[in-house]
């Protein structure tokens, strides 16, 4: 049997290169609808309303909308294409004004642009394609890497706990949590998997659960509250979550909950591990006290989803965080696509730069 | 001001002892409606739809509707009336077949039934009135006593973590985690109390923040996995939740989530407090782990109160275990009406039992 896994696509561009084809996240888990968008406004809609979502994935449907965005253009020298291009680049990255993999993306398709400006507009054009391509191909190929060596620290038929969605879904493929589960599923690891819910936006009920039982992969959901008995129960051998911010001494940044299940993990001895790309390692960020906490609109806790609102309209407050900060002492390593990083992260973390470094990046 | 805490009645009888009134917590927070209760069938329906829920409610709710049930009697004899009664009493007891405290008031009414016997059929009316007021005062008595206690270890001016509801809505009123929180808010203590929302069910958000807003206590809510962030944020000193069962060696059965609580407030050094009444403490059961953790219906996960479902209908697992069982070592002190028992509590269960004997009970 072929591992579905790959076959999941989040975003792609169509066969004749004319269209970004996006898997419509919004409607999952009870309508799986690919959008295929032609029109900047519909891309810039998809990003905005988060059709679209995880900084990879959100970064290679830009480098795609960009590129359709110049592709019919009737531009006939560099500068004026150019001129065109910035018009482009300007509109999709007001769509999500925080995401900075957007414009990571963006900025990237303009140096490209910029790189080749003395070729043919048709030649310009081919080599912005082949650039939205390749945005998507090094990510796969990070979170391959990431998944491998996630995998060599794994035995088979063992049960893994994950925290919201840093899988296929948020990414090109793979995954950056998810995979080594879906490395593992392809070489007969049979590993279990608990996804917690993920309140209030429920990434894990919808799309994590989703995603893995779309590959075949054995997948249990859970209510957030309850990752301390199953941990307890003898299920969980092991922890992975993606992340949004690496500090320099490891403290990390992820989706609001992160931080309990690392401090439960710790509690019951099973290692927690954060899977960080090492463009999410923030070298300039000294610890996880100066990363600012954004919060939310206090209607995800208590309306959305719901038939009725599930807490009074008056007299209760709510506190709405996105994310929250695990403190580096509870990370067991921080597995990059340069390799693992292990305690005292200060000094493993400069080393996987160095290797970056060494490799040429 | 007065404080409207102790205006909330969950369960009474009205003015002319004549119906049960019950606060339809199916309904909260978008909803107050008092139910006034005449007919065995619908006093049953309410107890079976949950209208009134919580161990010592249900209780109070069976002690009035097994006097309301034989109220109106025809009966001219004791033995006749008692056939009557023992009728109601069966009937009741079928509403909720694993509420303990359900039967334990109705065999405190059929005790003092026959206690009385020899009296005329009005007299025995009367003693079973007062009888199921008693049941209503003494659980009273008894949260107002755990308030005390619970109060004894509090600073003005702190921050208070709950979880689940163990409030006045539970109970015949105060609750028994909430207890301190509305003592003190007799007395000006001016708690910030936070409410885990307590996944699945949402009764931190449906019940205690409308109970403790109602009584104009400050209370912010929050998702259950959001607890390790106001802790690390210095917004909790105290973590008081109730119980539904306490083993002899101090290992607790508790709404699922409480075990995650404590083993977080363990970790930020933040005191973890169960509220026991003695009726739930059971030296019979040596520890957490001849505990019996019910599981519950998976739709309560994916479905319940969403407008549609929030994860795919096949192809995916779903645990939903009720309860949890929080080590005594997480466990900085239980809670009693006859005192606070610290760790040891092998040791110190036993001295609360000694006390309680000793004050005649």
């Amino acid at each position: 049997m072929e591992n579905k896994a790959f076959d999941l696509e989040t975003v792609s561009l169509d066969d004749k290169n004319s269209a970004l084809v996006i898997l419509d996240q919004t409607l999952l888990p009870n309508e799986v609808l690919y959008l295929h968008l032609t029109e900047q406004a519909d891309i810039w809609e998809a990003i905005y309303e988060l059709r679209v979502r995880g900084a990879p994935a959100i970064g290679i449907a830009a480098g795609y909308g960009a590129y359709l965005g110049v592709k019919n253009s009737k531009a006939t020298d560099a500068d004026s294409f150019y001129k065109e291009f910035s018009e482009v680049k300007k509109y999709l990255a007001s769509s999500r004004p925080t995401a900075v993999n957007l414009f990571w993306a963006l900025d990237k398709m303009e140096a490209c642009l910029l790189a080749n400006r003395g070729k043919s507009i048709p030649e310009i054009k081919e080599a912005l394609r082949v650039q939205s391509e390749e945005i998507k191909a090094e990510d796969i190929r990070t979170n391959k890497a990431i998944g491998e060596y996630a995998l060599s620290l794994l035995q088979p038929n063992t049960g893994i706990l994950t925290h919201c969605n840093a899988g296929t879904l948020a990414t090109g493929k793979y995954g950056t949590a998810t995979s080594a589960m879906y490395l593992g599923q392809e070489r007969g690891y049979n590993f279990k998997v608990f996804a917690d819910e993920t309140r209030p936006l429920l990434q894990g009920a919808r799309l994590t659960t989703f995603e893995l039982a779309q590959a075949g992969v054995d997948v249990t959901l859970i209510c957030d509250n309850m990752a301390s008995t199953v941990m307890r129960n003898g299920w969980i051998q092991s922890v992975f979550v993606g992340c949004d911010r690496v500090a320099a001494n490891g403290d990390t940044a992820n989706k609001i909950g992160t931080s309990g299940v690392a401090i439960l993990a710790h509690n019951y001895g099973i290692p927690f591990y954060i899977c960080a790309p090492t463009s999410t390692i923030d070298m300039n960020t000294p610890t996880g006290w100066d990363i600012h906490i954004e919060e939310r609109n206090p209607d995800e806790v208590s309306k959305k989803w719901y038939e009725k609102p599930m807490a009074p309209e008056t007299g209760v407050k709510i506190f709405n965080p996105v994310f929250d900060v695990t403190d580096a002492r509870f990370i067991t390593a921080i597995i990059t696509e340069f390799g693992i990083a292990r305690p005292p992260f200060s000094l493993s973390l400069k080393e996987i730069f160095k290797k970056k470094k060494d490799a040429g990046y």
